[in-house]
């Protein structure tokens, strides 16, 4: 594992042995994308870091798991990933809201964003970009389609690593509703289902 | 306004009235999609219908509100959206969720799903494709731009119309966690937001 030095301090791999976060089957990705959540995606160029709330996204594909995201060519993220294709697509849990809501009203050009929000970046282990460690799940992803970029700002990921803070049982995602509202994840139902 | 003959029983513009959906200016659809509900989308050919449940889709643009969605090929509603290149988002609630499973489990090639499940359809004003009454919120659609149908199952949508029933306060959208795991929109926090 390459441990990388970003502008905020970063976890080491010992560290982020406490984080408690384990290996997600990739099969299973869609699971957490599926129901809409605000994700917080970060980007890196070096040491140069980005974090970026992010709600227009979905799945194309089951496996390997497929996320087409919209990401505006004026955002400093878009010029990060469009570089270096990569990027992690983080999901936060309610607890970390003003974070969240903090991320989408600065621009990562002039602050370094886990700094001023006191995120943890920790190394990715299969792209050179932080995960968000405070994220309950943290989703590896490769650019394998900018070509709808130009037209619809849309970039095609493949997600290649997954990682779940299994400790945390039923987090509560967020889910943007405009201007500042979000609704947060509410009770669970399930009926049987012969769907993915 | 047409009057449209479905396979099953149509609402006439009369009975439309008591249905109280109004017009949602376009500038606002975003805030429908963006947490992500289960969608269920009509379309129809003819006297044909189809409603399927879907939840991949995403907003790419604000105003005209345009939405990016997966069609799996193999479904009968990729068939009649390919041909007629028009289709109706329609937004269930928590009180549909047998429905909407049950439109996921069986094909429209062989059952009329609005019958099958009771659902009622409602001439729209700009697509030939029926609103479901039943559902929250119905958004008009053609379809702009089928270019990645072929490699991803993407169409790109552009919602024409929308309607809402505001008398339905804080509707309980639905949320797919996968495998007929359903979460359920829960409270709504509001933070100061310089965001749309």
């Amino acid at each position: 594992m390459v441990e990388l030095q970003y502008r905020s301090r970063t976890v080491s791999p010992s560290e982020r042995f406490t984080m408690k976060k384990t290996l997600l089957p990739l099969s299973r990705v869609y699971r957490l994308l599926e129901p809409g959540p605000v994700v917080l995606l970060t980007s890196a160029r070096g040491p140069m870091t980005n974090v970026m709330a992010m709600s227009w996204h979905m799945m194309v594909d089951f496996e390997p798991p497929t996320v087409a995201c919209v990401i505006s060519d004026r955002n400093y993220t878009f010029e990060l990933v469009k570089k270096t294709k990569e990027c992690v697509i983080n999901i936060p849990t309610v607890e970390l809201i003003k974070k969240v809501v903090g991320c989408g009203n600065v621009s990562g050009r002039r602050v370094d964003k886990f700094k001023k929000f006191r995120l943890t970046p920790t190394p990715a282990t299969c792209v050179a970009v932080p995960l968000i460690s405070e994220c309950s799940a943290n989703l590896e992803c490769k650019v394998i389609d900018a070509s709808m970029a130009h037209k619809y700002n849309i970039l095609i990921l493949s997600v290649v690593k997954a990682w779940v803070d299994r400790e945390r049982k039923d987090p509560r995602t967020i889910h943007h509703c405009g201007r500042g509202v979000f609704m947060v994840a509410g009770r669970t139902v399930k009926l049987p289902s012969k769907k993915k």
